[in-house]
């Protein structure tokens, strides 16, 4: 079964493109090196990490969204920047959710939209 | 020792924000994966991943990057574009060098701008 690993950031922050990238890889590596264990993450991998980046407006909206994928069972990682540039220090930037199944994933995204 | 993973990206494909995104967090998660047994990328997590996004033109200008990091006997990723979207298929997106010690690092990347 393909597997898929979405990114979702904050495009309500005013982040530079360079922030916004390495919110969205440190979203990606927790999301990886927490679940490599896993069947999903096995496939993947060998599918040459088939990811997706979406953008949501707002924090409550976000946290939302991560809620409802760990109800879904889906792995989720929320990242807090330190807040040394750009934003305020424990400020929710971006979540990962997945490596999982491509269709549960896209259940739980699919009304967002690319970054 | 404080370990670093530096993310550079060609700014001259036109890519957008997400799929700049995407192409860096595929980077940090093949240096990640590929690093994970060793003693930097041990400070590195612990740290919380402190990591960089420079921007650079060209891709012999990032090979030539890539070679100088080998060279200095760093771990180097470097991410070809499967081409789905966006840029012709193997084209050489952007690349990871470390984690690594951050003055190992800073030496190779040092002329570069942040992205």
């Amino acid at each position: 079964m393909p597997a898929k690993l979405a990114l979702i950031v904050r495009s309500d922050l005013g982040m530079s493109k360079g922030k916004i990238a390495a919110q969205v890889a440190h979203a990606a590596v927790d999301a990886a090196l927490r679940n490599q264990r896993t069947t999903p993450f096995a496939a993947w991998l060998r599918d040459g990490q088939p990811k997706v980046v979406l953008r949501l407006d707002g924090a409550d909206e976000l946290e939302e969204l991560c809620a409802a994928a760990e109800a879904a069972g889906l792995p989720v990682e929320r990242i807090r920047d330190a807040g040394r540039t750009q934003v305020a220090p424990g400020t929710l930037t971006c979540c990962a959710i997945g490596p999982a199944p491509e269709e549960d994933v896209d259940r739980v995204v699919k009304e967002l939209t690319l970054l």
